[in-house]
């Protein structure tokens, strides 16, 4: 078995679902494995990773909507303020959803089903650039 | 290391949890591998995959209650309604667990706790048939 | 490739999050490998994995402090009770975290961001002795 390692960064604009299947197929299609393991690994407590629906774009955007009510901003118990407001939310949302995911390569392709988009999950409102590391493994 | 790839159709009635421990141990039991890696891959968006007791069938009653009160069905706030009720919830409640699990086999055997078991978490209300990756490496 | 597993146990003093990064840490930088693929797997459905922000100590408080409000104790609707009020959220708790963790490992080190600890993330009330699994594949 063959290993490939990759950085992706991808530049957010505040809290929402940002997709990069297209970036990490492009990458993966280029290492010439036909069978294998894919790992996407976000490098942040503030961001996190999802596999969710990519046909009607009212899905992403209720699954935010979902997160900034289940954990709203300046909640009067948080004691980690000192960021901003947004940023203990994004903690706890982040630790609702994925810091890595792991996809099996069959036949030369992402075993994604037919409507999963990977995406990376932006918790917070100022414009970022989010680090991503790629580990593929396979021959 | 050698590599095995399988895909397993679970076959649901409705929200709840469906155990797959036995047929994942099967299949994984027969690739004679003794030191490996197993990931369990779901190709759905509004159903997910989660390790929980398998002793007290209540925990997973419990667990599947708790999801439909943190998520209710007709949230006044949702956009995307087209597919029913019970689709976007299904969709939050993927996000909030896994689409995929990676479990170490040492020893021949999965490495699960006395009490884990594998399930899937179907989110959806009618019967589905739902897709699931098994990719194994190791030797 | 080479594979090397190990098994990590972790005294827990009650609810609340421990570090296990430097562990973890150690135990792969021992292995001598310069690329690869870690997998941390919790062999519990009471006590789970997180990466989280190590800097401020209030964000791993405020994270567990969240987790209690979302999941309280003596919820009138539990079924499975028999195991003490803190059991069936652990449960819970636990299906909104994560059991297991996949790290690469670049240039001879987890490509950790910063800011990201590794923890258990402990949800019953008692001492403990948590186990876990560590596999590392590379070279």
């Amino acid at each position: 078995m063959k290993q490939f390692t990759h950085r992706l960064q991808v530049a957010t604009r505040g809290k929402g679902l940002y997709p990069i299947t297209r970036e990490i197929e492009s990458w993966t299609g280029d290492q010439g494995i036909r069978t294998g393991l894919l790992t996407v690994f976000i490098q942040h407590t503030s961001a996190s990773l999802t596999i969710q629906e990519n046909a009607d774009p009212d899905v992403v955007r209720d699954l935010d909507e979902f997160f900034e009510r289940l954990v709203p901003e300046n909640s009067k118990w948080f004691r980690h303020t000192t960021e901003g407001p947004d940023d203990m939310p994004a903690h706890i949302r982040s630790a609702l959803t994925q810091t890595q995911l792991t996809i099996p390569l069959v036949n030369a392709k992402l075993a994604l089903g037919t409507w999963q988009g990977i995406y990376v999950f932006e918790h917070r409102s100022s414009p970022l650039r989010r680090s991503i590391v790629l580990h593929l493994a396979g021959e």
